[in-house]
Formats: C-alpha cells, structure tokens, sequence
C-alpha cells in the first residue's frame, strides 16, 4: 500500500513549484497581477540603466486587447544596456539566473526570479511567448522568449539579428487575467511612486486609453553605480564563514579574513589571534572546521568594530525627497530625516530615509477628509502590497502619536515616505513587498520617524499658540475702534484713521510678534508662516516686518 | 563596462534561493522558527500516518543544549510507514522533491519543501546534519542526512542497516538561533492546537523541562485515506489544459477529456462537441493548439456542471469540532457549521467548517478580560502566524458583529475555530501560515461564520429576554411576602408558607415560563437553561417542569 505513494516521488523544477504558488511571485488579484508585472520590468530597467550609467528613460506602455478577458498587452522599452545574445534566455526566461542573486550590492532587483516570473505568467495565461529586443554593443536582436516550465530552462526564437546604434530593451508580454485601474495598487499610482523615489529618470506611461502622463526628470545627475561591497564580520554567520573559506583561493586563513570582509584591518586580526590562540591563521581557508568558524563568529561579535561602510549603499536624498515632496504634496509642513547607516542581522547595513508631509495635500483623500498615508520604498521600488504585515507600517502605526500632537495618526493629514535601502532587503516574500521585522530596521524607522514627528510637533505647538494669540489680537482689536472713536472725540484728535492705525500697531507688537525662542524653534520649519488655518487675522505679519 | 556585470551571470539551485530567503519558509523570529519545525515535521507524520492507515502516535521532544544561544535538539518520532533507504535523501535533504508536489490529494504538507527546509536549517545553524531512523517494510535504517546548497542535491550517510518489526520515522535535528516559550505563537500551543483539528491522533510533548503533556487520542477511527482526485473542468485553465494533453496517453482528445476531469460524461462530452463543431474529438490530444484548448475552456465555463466531488477532502467533522470545543473551551454556548463542498478558482473544491464558542473559557485571556480569538487551521493544520493577512481573519473581522448582537467583536468572549479544507490551499507563501483571499473562500468562511453567529444572536436574544423575566419576577416577588401576610391576616387563613408558595408559584408561571416562539428559537442552544448570567433569581426553572 505505501508503496503506492513512494513510487510517486518525484523531482520537481523552482518554475514548477511558482507556476502552482504563483501569488508568491505577486500574481494574485487582477489588479495586482499588472503591477507585479510592471513592477518587475521597471525595477529591470532602472537598474540596467543605474548599472550601464545612464540616465534612464522609461515607457511604460498598456494596451488592451479584450477587457472581459482581462487581456492587455504590456510593453517597456529602456534606454538602458540591453543584454548579450547569449543571456537574453536566460535573464528573461530562466528562475534564479541573473547576475543579482548573489553578488552584495544594492539593486532593486535581487533574487532573479522577477522578469523570468512575468514571461511564465504571460505563457501561462495567454500560452504566448514574450516579444524582445536587446540593443547591445551594436547589435540588435528581435527573439521570442518562453520557459521551459518542467525544467526551468529557457527557449529562445531569434527572428532578427541587425546592426545598430542603439542600446536598451522593449519587453513585450501579453497577459490575461489582469485589470488597469486607477486605484492605489494601480500602474499609475506605482510609476508616480518610482517617479517620486528616483528623481533622475523620466517615465512615460501610456494608458489604455491612449493618454500619455510625462513623469519628468528633476536631476540630471546619475546615481553612483551600485558596487559590491565586502560582508561586515558582525553580519556572517558560521555557515557564511565555512561556505566563503571553502571557497575562497587565498593561502592562509589569516588573509582570506582580511581580504574577505571590511573593516577587518591587520590590527583587527591580531586581535582575534590573541583571543584565538590555538587556531593556526596560515591554515588553508578550506581547512577551517566548523568548530572553528563558530569560535571565530563568536569573536567577531566580542570585538568592537567600526561600522560597515555604507559605500554599496545610495539613498534618495534628503533634498530630493524634500522636493518631491513639494512638488506632489504641497505641505503646510515638511520634514525629511537620513538617518546614518545602521546594521541588521550583525553586519548587512541598510539607511532609513522619512519625509514627513503634514496638511495641504499630504494623506490620502477618503471621501472628503484626509488620513494618513504610509508609503513605502525599499531600494527607491515602491512598495504598494502587504502594508499590514509590513515592518514599515508597523513601525509607523507603532509610534505615540500622541506626544507630537497627533491625536490619532490614522486620521491626520499627514504622509509619510519611509525609504529602506540596503545591499540585502529582508522581504518577506518572494512578492518582495513588504519589509521582514528585523528589530534593528523597526528601530531605526522608528527612530527616524519620531526625530521628524518632534518637527512636527514644534509646528503644531507653534499653530496652536499662533491661533491662541490671533484670539488674542482678535479681541483687543475689537476695543481699537470704539477707543479710537472714544478718544478722538475726548481728546479732540483730528487724525482718527492715524490713530486707529497706530493702535493697532501697538496690539500687534504686543501680541502678535514671535518671541525669540519660538522663533529658534520655527527655523526649521520654513513653510508655517504660510499656513491657512492660523486664525482668521494674518496672524502678525505686519508686526514682524 | 557592461561586460563587468553579465559576466557574473549566474544560475542559482532553488536552496540557494531559500537559503538566503529563509523567512519565506517561515525561519524568521527565534519562537516562530522553532513552531515551523515542529509544524513540518508533525505535518508530515500526520500525513504519513494517513497515507498509512495508521492510527498515529507522535512524540516531540525538545531538549535544550544552551539556552544563550538558543539551541536546542528538536527529535520528531513517528508510528506511520517510514520512508524506503533510496528515498529517504531526497524525502528529508532535497527541495522540491517529495510525492505531494503533484498529487492532487488533500495532505496537510504540499510543496515538498518542509522537512527539507529543516535540515537545511540545522545545517547552516549548527553545521550538523539530521539524524534520521527510518522502520521501513522490516528494516531500520539509521542514518545522517543534509544538503548539498549549491546542487539542492541530498547527501546521506547510513550509519546502520537491521532488521525490524518497527515501522515509523524519527528524526532528530540540533538547531541554533530558536526558543521556546509558551506564548500563543510557540510550540505548546501549536501542539494543543493539532490535538484539537486532529483527535485521531495521539500527541506527546515533552518540554525543554522534561515534563511530559500528553493530547490523548480521542476518536479511534483512521480519518479515510486522502485519495487523489480529477480536476473538475471549471478548475482548469488553458494552460492546465495543454500540460494535461500533452502528457496524456489517451488516443483521442474525447477520451482525454472524459478521462481527465471529473464529472466530465459522455453526455456532457456530447454537449461539448456541439458547441464545437470544427474541433475533431479524434485527434491525438497532444495535438490540441492552445486556441483550441482556450476555446474549450471557454465552453466548460458556459456549460451546467455538478459541483466537483470532494470525495478527496476530509474535514475534520462537526462532531469532532463540538467535542474538542467542550473539552477545551467549557462555553456557555456553541454552534459548529459545515458547509458543503464548494470551488474556488472555478474548481478546486474545499470545505469550510466553523465552530462558534462564546462565554466560559473562550476568546483569549489578556490580563483579566477575554477578548475574541480566531482560530484558523488549514487541512487541519494550526496556522499561528501571519494572522494579519490571512483571509480567514479577514473573514472574520468584516462580519457586521452588531447585527448579532456582539457590539465589538474584538472584545467578546468568542473562539472561533475555521478549518479550511482543500486538495490545495491557497497559502500565501511559503511559510504556509496564511490563505490568499481567494473570494469564494472569503464568501464561505463569511457565509459560514454568519450562520453560527445567527445562532448566536437567539441565544444572546434569549438571555436579554430571560434577564428581563427575570428582573420582572423579582419585581413581583417583592410583593408576595407582604401579600401573604396581609392576605392569611384578613382572611384568616392559617397556612402562611402555602399560600406564600402559591402566590410564587403564580408569578413565576405567568413570567417564567418560556413562551411557545422563544422555545421554538432556543432549541438550537442547549446549553442556554445553564447560563450564569441569567439574573440573581433561578430563571424559572422551576416553572418549567
């Protein structure tokens, strides 16, 4: 009888096991199927681009074929390095091939499953192959892509093949099962997102209906290449330390540490010597046991190092969030926060980046009232899916709002852009759109979120005393008139209207001008002289001319 | 430049993938890590049991060899059939590999990653490999086994071959970076939790402290053997459809099709043909186009189907449910639903069940107030993360509480166990701890939860009611004492006590006895007459009989 079921035992390929567990690659829901896919193909573009170091130019283009089928046809043209002949199988057509995968250093992308993930989708619901062209190094090749999907392995139709000038790629898939929408898990929404968190490329989208929305560039700078950068020791683990020894072709095992890992000085290795002693340092790496990499990794987390080089690592940008900002947003109030690279899991570092957006546009409009809106960006990839399990959301709903002065953070006007970069984002799965809880990335968010919310709560306490004095102002002014009148009539004063001018100047130095502390507390905050809510009388300007 | 980055092109094993993505497998957070091994390997004893006709005993034990570092020996032995010496690599060492991947049977594990995903674990946490004895037809194996990252290829060391009477599977991992607790989200609770979906099987767990808790088995019956079933011709898609033909045997398409799918007769084969006319029935079915397949598709969608057997689906029973309720629980009240067999996807069939416990000892004890608790098992698998996202809580939380007399569900005294069943569950990752919110499965746990809540409703309605009888008699009765002094004084009548007791007898009559309607409405509450909040008065009994 149990034999029955172990003749059954069988191997199976990584395109077979997400074929049958495709919403762990994102394809689950209409709607949210469409932005994997161009998700997927966007993040592809903009790291080719960063890679070959270009500005990238990007459009994104939807057509529909038949909406009660959900059949669209999805198409992205780079400018960016396009792919050799030889690798176009399998980058777009292969599971876990890419040169990402294992290399340490920050790209959106990082598990080379997401193009070959939307070429499967795109067999599995239309049964067509995807529709390439790479312009590389002068040539340019037109191929149908498809998987292989019992082997995982990729076939290539080469239709073209022709000598060019120009480089990039145009990917071409046609799908089924999705739906174009305009909602916050939309297309639309998810290229203004990227537009926002990667100011030096220009996105066109074109939507189903044939309109064309610009996102524009507003740098004409090239981020830094990414580059590898060498694991810190707080952030290998024993297995880590064996798997890169038995590998590594340095003679001794002192210099493979030294050449393995940053931060790992001459000095530093005396030091693990003296606390190692009986382990010989001119063994071959390979010979290390695992006895004595954990000895080794024990050591590592006693000595003090200096913190992992952040070199690999390229946030936004404090200006460029801030413009952004008010570019869309339009705030009363603003406050970006980077804060200096932290590490997690020991040694892989990572920088949160917070803006703070407060009235104006800022939150997300429900009806007519505003509640805040959270959005979240991981290596500058907007993520629009899984808020609730989030460690992003979670650390921002798990803030006392309160003592800023926020009564309730749900229903504020205020959105918050949280940032993550890091040569290794801790996903939670393999959607790659939502953050993992490390504790050290929870910290560090929350952190950063509550150094800006003190911004905040100094304009908010600055609003509130503002209204509190044009109150003020407001009630005494009330008696100007009626002691003008009183007075010119008493004292025979001709002049009235000077009077009256020269009183109420008198109130409004008095009330109405900032004392010197609140002014030092304002600085930061430049737009709150602008706000729309300060009361019903300018709340002092003239006085502070 | 460019060269730089292709050249690194590289192919990646899909260990490697979950190696460096282990939270996907459920690895993340030191309490979480350890349930999810404990849950693979009870998972698959379980089924190995079922698999077998066996009536399972399994003991978990936990030992602990340094609590600092958090590492502990996890052994896992079993009763079921044992695993054949030439599988036993690629069942416990390799991912991917297993009999459950392709079967369309319902089983509690099914992507043939579980245990693999253990040893894997062990392995970069302590560099040990697992040790595992196999009883397999009269012979015990005794061997170590762990993977081959690079390859995902097993490798195994067999210690010892002799002959047995035995058959089971044990196997013993040393793991680092866990703990144990006895929160909600540990091993205990996990355990329990099993015990109560599963009452066919008998649990014994002794803690890192040596104490023994024993889950006593309490049915005697061997649930029916999970048997594979056909897909039902609304489950299928285009590109199921291809695969299927083009790996068939049969000679003609129309032999395919009535061969492949369930419920698919002649005479519903005839009905397809008419709506066809241009495709030939006769020809061989791998010569099916994809046009084709999508044109047949498209008719089993139009076409009046019986619903898919769920002869492959065993619920746990309402029976069951009530009884593990009871013992576990003591609630005031309880109403179990099971709902028929319905489809998702167009036709994978499952099963929901729900048990509704309200009052004694449901919902969840925080501080001294209870507070509702949902929950949720998966083929009778517990399922204690990533409650957040799982469309079983979603369920639950969207139901309009107040309608049934719960003001906030948050807050009540309620357990709600929801069991899904399924040839295949919808989880959201890999870690298997949450179920996408495929709707019909939201519409039928909603449907379901909504159908004991209505139960619910009468039985809180009948406590209002009999709380207001029952101030009403108080009322009254305050009378009687003063009536019967007055009454035996002006009439002289000499036997106080029974008049007073007639004039009781009286009032509680006329109040206390339930009204024909509400008798009607409480049957389905029977443990109603019990309750303890009823008012200070015993609420009429005596009236009754």
């Amino acid at each position: 009888m149990s034999d029955d079921v172990f003749s059954q035992f069988k191997e199976h390929s990584v395109a077979e096991f997400f074929r049958k567990n495709k919403q762990m690659l994102g394809f689950s829901g209409k709607v949210r199927s469409l932005t994997t896919i161009v998700h997927e193909l966007v993040t592809n573009s903009l790291d080719a681009a960063e890679e070959g170091r270009i500005l990238p130019n990007i459009t994104v283009e939807l057509t529909e074929v038949d909406k009660d089928e959900g059949r669209y046809i999805v198409r992205v043209e780079d400018n960016g390095t396009g792919i050799p002949e030889h690798l176009i199988g399998k980058a777009l057509g292969m599971m876990l091939a890419g040169t990402k995968f294992h290399r340490y250093v920050q790209q959106r992308g990082q598990q080379g499953i997401g193009a070959a993930g939307v070429t499967m989708y795109a067999q599995l619901t239309t049964g067509k192959p995807v529709k390439v062209v790479s312009g590389y190094k002068g040539t340019k090749i037109k191929c149908e892509v498809s998987i292989d999907i019992k082997t995982n392995r990729p076939i290539v139709n080469v239709i073209e093949r022709e000598p060019t000038d120009w480089h990039g790629l145009i990917y071409e898939a046609e799908v089924k099962d999705v739906k174009y929408d305009k909602s916050s898990y939309g297309v639309y929404e998810y290229l203004k997102r990227t537009a926002l968190a990667n100011p030096h490329a220009e996105i066109v989208f074109i939507d189903p209906s044939g309109e064309r929305h610009v996102f524009p560039r507003s740098v004409e700078e090239i981020p830094p290449k990414p580059k590898p950068v060498k694991p810190h020791p707080l952030g290998v683990t024993t297995s880590d330390l064996i798997d890169f020894a038995h590998y590594s072709k340095e003679p001794t095992l002192g210099s493979f540490l030294r050449n393995t890992f940053s931060r790992l000085s001459q000095k530093k290795l005396e030091e693990i010597k003296e606390q190692l002693p009986d382990i010989n340092f001119r063994m071959k790496p390979r010979e290390l046991t695992w006895e004595q990499a954990d000895r080794l990794v024990n050591v590592f987390k006693k000595i003090k190092w200096i913190s992992p080089s952040a070199d690999g690592i390229y946030p936004i940008g404090a200006e460029q969030i801030k413009k952004s900002i008010y570019n869309i947003l339009n705030p009363e109030f603003c406050e970006v926060v980077e804060r200096s690279p932290k590490v997690y899991k020991g040694g892989v570092p990572f920088i949160v980046e917070v803006g703070l957006a407060y009235g104006g546009d800022a939150g997300k409009k429900i009806g007519n009232s505003r509640v805040s809106d959270v959005m979240r960006f991981a290596n500058r990839a907007p993520l629009l899916f899984d808020a609730g399990g989030c460690a992003i959301t979670e650390s921002a709903k798990s803030i006392d709002w309160k003592r800023y002065g926020i009564q309730r953070f749900d229903e504020a006007p205020i959105t918050l852009i949280v940032n993550v970069s890091s040569v290794h984002i801790p996903y939670t799965g393999a959607g790659k759109q939502a953050l993992a809880s490390e504790q050290e990335i929870v910290d560090e968010i929350r952190n950063a979120i509550m150094e800006a919310a003190r911004k905040l709560q100094v304009h908010i306490r600055g609003k509130v005393r503002e209204r509190e004095r044009a109150t003020k102002i407001k009630s005494v002014l009330r008696y100007v008139k009626q002691l003008t009148a009183d007075l010119t009539e008493l004292a025979e004063f001709p002049d009235r209207e000077f009077l009256n001018n020269q009183l109420i100047t008198l109130v409004e130095t008095k009330y109405g001008k900032r004392r010197p502390n609140t002014e030092n507390e304002m600085n930061g905050t430049e737009k709150s002289g602008t706000e729309k809510n300060a009361g019903d009388i300018p709340s002092g300007e003239g006085a502070k001319s």
